[in-house]
């Protein structure tokens, strides 16, 4: 007999497309709670909501590789604060305030997450290291998205 | 008969590849003129040319989630000033200048963009405010680049 | 006879998932040695180990556009850095330091390398520019991350 028709064409190859997360958040006022998480209010961008604004932590849903990045406005008294992974904190950004001289403050991290990772901003220490300031014309925020999804599984064995 | 031959690998998947866009520019002296875009005239990339260096703005090609940031020295005087989204501020850094204590103030924003969307960077208020530096040895910059494009019509509908 | 059965189906495309390049490390101390590239050993991401924490260097392995950003503690004295591509400095940043005023600078840039290029850090000018700092809750940290791969040789051509 006859060989049989070719096999269907694979499927297509995956695409990093699908998979997205990104959040851009800022303060809406000066910080006045220094012992919990940082709450941005403030949207520029949450689009998949993996940042919730009321516990002020970003949630991993898709595990990866993500980038992370805050710009704090430093005023009225020194500020000093933490990037938290999962109650551990792993990053410190401290910047002194003298009178008159309002500073800007900021931080960048790369970090591999797995699902149900949390990530946040916190002050660190006592609350006389709470100088973060924002108001409508002067911003502090926090920033996330996600860089390299992890390989699916069936990738990861090849 | 005989089993048909396998069939043809699958289309590589969709890539980002294709859909790229990317500028990071410095200035090249002191800020002379405060009333108008930033014009960042240092070239460190910019090959999809999506950064227009004579009127200061980008312009978006490719719709999308986009990341910006940028960092300024302030010298001189103080500094203040905003990140435009077609004429409306959307978020603004601030730092004050105390003789001999040159500075650092820098921004990151996540936005969603359309096709045509311009985003800049201008001082914001007076000249007073203007006090952004740069020369042969000291940058002030601004990049971005697409992070997420919008997928196309076809993978939306599914 | 009849014909035989279809063949398999064909494999699933490739995916850009594949190509990821991606470091985030920190300074363990105050730094000491000013007249080579800056050692970054606290690891917080390096899956790849495309950066090398016995030189200080980031190796391009994937050619492709790369995003860099750097966080610098200002303490003790004022700190000035270059960002060097295989030993030419393609950026600065300069921050001056006041007593009691700690200060933080910061500077991203978006590069275009080939296969082999490095990428460092490294104070620039005379050791009195060294006042780059770090402790167990003091971080100067610098990142990278491959943007965009080039595309490979049999995608240009098309
Ligand atoms: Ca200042
Ligand atoms: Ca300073
Ligand atoms: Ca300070």
């Amino acid at each position: 007999g006859f060989p049989g028709n070719p096999g269907l064409k694979g499927e297509r190859g995956e695409s990093p497309l699908a998979v997205r997360s990104a959040f851009s958040m800022g303060l809406t006022s000066r910080l006045a709670v220094t012992n919990v998480p940082i709450r941005f209010n403030k949207l520029f961008h949450n689009e998949q909501r993996h940042y919730d604004d009321t516990s002020g932590k970003f949630r991993c849903v898709t595990p990866g590789v993500y980038f992370f990045t805050y710009h704090l406005t430093v005023y009225y008294r020194d500020a000093r604060v933490s990037l938290y992974r999962n109650n551990k904190p792993v990053m410190f950004t401290h910047d002194q305030f003298q009178e008159n001289n309002l500073d800007q403050a900021s931080g960048s991290i790369i970090l591999q997450l797995q699902a149900g990772d949390e990530v946040w901003l916190q002050v660190y220490g006592e609350e006389e290291h709470g100088g973060i300031y924002a108001d409508n014309t002067n911003d502090s925020t926090f920033s996330g998205f996600l860089l390299y999804p992890d390989p699916p599984a069936a990738s990861r064995r090849r």
